[in-house]
C-alpha cells in the first residue's frame, strides 16, 4: 500500500504540473486498487484477531495495522483528489508558473516523507520515524509559502486558481500528516513511548 | 463523543458567524476532551479484545468502535479548525454577509446529520442511517453554492476571504463525510450489508 501511495502521489504531481491527462486518469483508476488492498489487509487482520486471540503487543500491532491501513487509504484519496484537479483543468494546468516550483517541492517533500514512512513500516526504523517530524515542518513552510503568494498584492490569477491552490496545498499537507501519524504509530509500537512532540 | 462533537460544531458555527471569541476559545479547549475520551474508549475497546477474546460479530463491533472513534475525533478536529478561523479573524468575521446564510445552513445540516448519526449509534436505527445519505447530498449542494458565489464576477471580498471560505466549506463537508462513514459502519454491523450507494 505504501509504495502504491508513493507512486500515486508522485504521478498525481507530475500530471498536475505537466497537464498529463493520461497520467491523471491512471492515478484515479488505481485508487480503487489501494482501496481493495486495504479491504483485504483489514480482513486478514481481523481474521488473525479472531483466530489467534492475540494479547498485549501482538494485539497492539494488529490494531495499529487497522489504523495505518486507514491512513494509507486516505493518502491514496488525497493523491486521487490532486489527479482529479489536474483532469478538471486539462488542457490547462491548475498551477500557475510562479507556484509550479513550490508545488513540485511539496510533491517531492511528500514523496520523501512517504519513502521514509515505508522504511519505518518495513524495518521499524525509529531514527527515520523521528526524521519525518522535521520533514513535516518543511511541508508546513511550503504550505505557508503558497498562502503568502496567494495573498500578495500582485496575485494575478483570480479566485478560481486561488481556490485550486488552497485545496492542493491542503491535500499535500494532509498527506504528510497521515504519514507522520503512521510513523508515530510504529514508533509507539517499537518503543512503547510516544514520539516527542515537535519543538 | 458524538454529543460533544455535535456541540463543538454548533458552537464553532455560532462563533464564526457572530465573531464570538469566547465561544471559539471554548470549542478549541474542549477538543482536548474529545481526544481524551477517544483514548479512553480505545483503551477499553482493546482491553475487551484482549480479555474477552471475541470472535465474529462481537469482534466486528469492537473493530468498528475503533474506526468510529477515529471518525469522531477527526470531526472534533474539524470543529476546532472552524473555531480557530473564527478566532483568527476576530474582531472581524471570516464569513461575508452574502455567505452567512449558506454557512449557517451548512452548520445546521451538519448538526442534523450528527444528531441522526448519534441516534444511529445509540439505537442502531437503520432507517435513519439511510436518511443521512440524502442529508449529505444537501451538504454537497451547499458546498457548490459557496464555490459558485466565490467564482461569480461580482465576488468583492478578495482572495483571503475566498481562501477562508474554501477551507470552511471543506471542513463542513468533511465533517458530514465522517458522519456518513459512521452511519454506514453501523448499518453494516446491523445488517451485514453495505448501505446502497447514493443515486
Amino acid at each position: 500500500m505504501s509504495s502504491l501511495v508513493q507512486d500515486a502521489l508522485a504521478h498525481a504531481t507530475t500530471a498536475l504540473l505537466t497537464a498529463d491527462l493520461g497520467l491523471a486518469e491512471k492515478v484515479i483508476q488505481e485508487d480503487a486498487t489501494i482501496d481493495t488492498i486495504q479491504h483485504e489487509l483489514d480482513a486478514r487482520t481481523i481474521n488473525l484477531m479472531a483466530r489467534q486471540q492475540p494479547v498485549a503487543s501482538d494485539l497492539r500491532a494488529l490494531v495499529s495495522s487497522l489504523r495505518m491501513s486507514a491512513d494509507l487509504e486516505r493518502m491514496g484519496d488525497l493523491a486521487d483528489h490532486i489527479a482529479k484537479l489536474a483532469r478538471k483543468r486539462f488542457p490547462g494546468t491548475a498551477v500557475p508558473p510562479e507556484l509550479a516550483l513550490t508545488i513540485d517541492e511539496m510533491g517531492r517533500t511528500a514523496g520523501k516523507i512517504i519513502a521514509k514512512m515505508s522504511s519505518v513500516i518495513e524495518h521499524r526504523d525509529i531514527a527515520r520515524a523521528l526524521e519525518i517530524e522535521a520533514d513535516d515542518d518543511e511541508m508546513d513552510v511550503l504550505h505557508r509559502k503558497i498562502i503568502t503568494t496567494l495573498l500578495a498584492d500582485d496575485w494575478g490569477y483570480g479566485v478560481e486558481t486561488a481556490i485550486d491552490m488552497t485545496l492542493l496545498a491542503r491535500f499535500y499537507e494532509r498527506c504528510a500528516d497521515h504519514a507522520v501519524s503512521i510513523a508515530r504509530r510504529v514508533y509507539f509500537l517499537v518503543t512503547g513511548e510516544y514520539a516527542a512532540p515537535r519543538a
